[in-house]
């Protein structure tokens, strides 16, 4: 299979943002206007006709030939009848890379004109995003070719988890939920209607990229189903994808449709072939957070027996009932040596079992004995900690000692916190340590049942 | 079915705190303080043989006995052992109803000291509940028996849903999350070991509460199945209950009755009471807030055609999706003299079919174009708008002009917006207004199917 290299698209040493401008309200203005505030600091121009002298200090072209410079990468925003004859001038000024925000070609029945910017892309060999696009992020390059401005859409930190996504719209709103999340973005990848770029060069990309721990995709139609499942055979034995599938039903098929001009095809084979090669399938936007969440910050789990320690006794029972659902996951029982241990140091209230509800006044002290006895127990593979900070006693002290367990057990450990404003708050302590924490019972366990299926998927033969 | 009349402990005109102190990390302390903050402006009177002469200006008795003045409430916060003896001293007292907050009975196995509790307050006739429970929150009558301080766990403003929840742990998290939602609280119900007062006399007084609209309970074991039976069979003909059943499986079961000595029982045979009587069942924590919220809001739909409005249109795709795949909902086929009457207003881009893709760059005018145009269609029964606020159009103006729609109009309407704090400011703004705002297309949907679910059960005959 053909290797894309994509790198001068997200790592460029130079951008041509063509159809520049110095109108707030024009695409062209706010993508610029990002690039400066993302403080870009490789060789920024602006490409405008009409635009005068310079915009926000950066010197306009009539035209990228004028620029004669190398350019690695070509912002192209400018009504789609304009942009073949972009494209050809970005060609002929051997612009390595482009990519074509502007909307109008097959998912509005133009076939013919997204036909003519393929053409113009393969004839200089020069990758192509789009049409149709929200473009690439990447915070360690400080690329960022969206036209949302920040106040909208807050921008995520630097991490391991990339996200390819077709649709601009879940693109935009999955990063502004990335950026509350604890771990950070790798690189976005957002391609629109797959003309000349697509989902397989992207995978066959990242699948390389030393900066991408875990893949998050959102997908509305494979185009090359034989070059995908040759790129799905091989990436998931490197690392974690996570995919939503849209158009999962005839009405979703024909949205699709009309929203990318994907053919969506029958879902129940693309879903096989997602679950034989190991992809992680979400259902919901939510999963691609919790999943991605549990893949960026834990090693794999080598047992499926959970222990599950609370602060309250109903959120443990619901814990319980989820892990026993799970299909895959088991509640461990812990050793006599454990229950003897915790007997003698836990109050009298507290019920030596698994859920271990440690009672409503347990503090980090309680948290730190609790987990110090079963550091050491051979039944259990993973620990779910639930800690609800509306109780007297979990409070920053609480929540401290998790993180430091957590950076001495080589073992899986999620928190589960369900909560406000100081739930919240505790919350981002926890995960910016490392310990992903989860919203629900049902939220935390799937993704652990995740984690699971991909590390059988992983040690199989 | 003998009647408990739960006024008096919900809408008491004085109050017993038995246990009150000074000591601010006494459980006595916390509720005193929590009432004296939430402005209740009835009698409140502390109890407690070593606390002095008063607590912070509250006059301090050495029994409850000394009061000698009408109580309606007695809140007993004092070790389990010496709970019976001061529960025979409010029955002596003429106390009307008590809650004891405090734990130590039959969830650790003191089932006899529970039973003495229990004898008390039947030869008194004195409603009582817990023990091992948060006791009851009431926003309109400004009763507030928590033990858990403001800053931890945030209070929920005045509405129309009760909260009815056998675990603490639960009821103070689910709590502190509807105190960040639109809806507001009518009663919340926390009843823990179910020794005197139970889920039944709850529901049944809850039935003819006028202020209760919608009913939400957390439930581990049902204790008097015929009853439970009986009251079922009426209380969804009056209103709608959401319930989340611990204890579905083997292990769920095992804790649950370590947690509140409650005998889960058979989940399957639970699951099919529930449906058979109307009840809407949640699956987990954040369920029993998305139905709450779609409940609270909306008038019971007469038809299952959905129409979908979009700004994003991938979001759109998944909410297709999810509608196909609800079993119960369908994609609304509009009119030709819709079709016509949007192709004459709608920018070209936007393809005339449901959903409708309003496309990235609409504004609230937009949004109000189409509403009008759709508002007459008779092949639309429910309306879905799913407004992503990162995209350029999407800003107050087109949250007001949804709420403005909302007013006008008599079919359910919900929003989907998904996104952080730009979001999160026009959720509260539309929901604060009577919009419901889901944050997945998967939440949005499954409500929504509850909601015609509800409605199909109650239009039988």
């Amino acid at each position: 299979m053909k290797k894309i290299n994509l790198r001068p698209m997200l790592k460029p040493a130079s951008v041509a943002i063509i159809g520049a401008s110095r109108d707030p309200e024009k695409v062209g203005h706010v993508i610029l206007q990002n690039y400066l505030n993302a403080g870009y600091s490789g060789k920024l121009y602006a490409v405008n006709k009409n635009a005068g002298a310079e915009i926000s200090g950066i010197k306009v072209f009539g035209s990228v030939l004028e620029i004669k410079q190398e350019i690695d990468l070509a912002v192209i925003a400018i009504p789609a009848q304009f942009v073949p004859e972009a494209m050809e001038e970005c060609g002929k000024a051997g612009v390595k890379t482009a990519i074509v925000v502007s909307g109008g070609f097959a998912e509005t029945g133009n076939k013919e004109l997204q036909d003519r910017l393929v053409k113009v892309a393969e004839k200089y060999n020069m990758p192509t995003l789009g049409p149709n696009c929200l473009g690439v992020m990447d915070p360690r390059s400080r690329i960022d070719t969206l036209f949302l401005p920040t106040y909208k859409l807050s921008r995520p930190s630097v991490g391991g988890v990339s996200f390819v996504c077709q649709s601009g719209a879940v693109g935009s709103t999955v990063l502004d939920l990335i950026s509350g999340e604890g771990f950070g973005l790798s690189k976005f990848i957002s391609y629109g209607n797959a003309a000349n770029v697509d989902e397989v060069d992207i995978l066959n990309y990242l699948m390389d990229d030393e900066e991408t721990k875990v893949i998050i995709m959102y997908v509305e139609g494979i185009k090359r189903g034989k070059e995908f499942i040759e790129i799905a055979k091989k990436i998931t034995k490197v690392k974690p994808v996570v995919v939503l599938k849209a158009g999962r039903t005839p009405a979703g098929i024909a949205a699709a449709h009309s929203h990318t001009a994907a053919l969506a095809g029958d879902y129940e084979t693309h879903e096989s072939i997602f679950r034989q090669f190991g992809f992680t399938v979400a259902e919901d936007i939510n999963d691609l957070l919790n999943y991605a969440k549990i893949f960026s910050s834990e090693s794999l789990p080598t047992g499926n027996k959970v222990a599950v320690i609370t602060n309250g006794g109903g959120v443990g029972v619901l814990t319980a009932d989820e892990i026993s659902m799970s299909g895959c996951l088991e509640m461990s029982k812990f050793t006599k040596r454990s229950c003897d241990a915790l007997r003698k140091i836990m109050p009298a209230l507290v019920n030596i079992r698994n859920p271990l509800d440690l009672a409503g006044d347990a503090d980090g002290e309680r948290y730190s004995d609790a987990l110090s006895v079963l550091s050491t127990d051979d039944n259990i593979d993973i620990f779910v900690i639930i800690t609800l900070f509306q109780t007297p006693g979990a409070d920053s002290r609480a929540a401290a000692s998790l993180i430091s367990f957590k950076e001495k057990t080589d073992k899986p450990m999620i928190d589960i916190s369900i909560g406000a404003e100081y739930t919240r708050m505790h919350r981002i302590m926890m995960e910016s340590s490392g310990l992903p924490v989860y919203d629900s019972p049902l939220a935390a366990i799937s993704s652990l049942s995740a984690l699971l299926k991909y590390s059988i998927y992983k040690n199989r033969k």
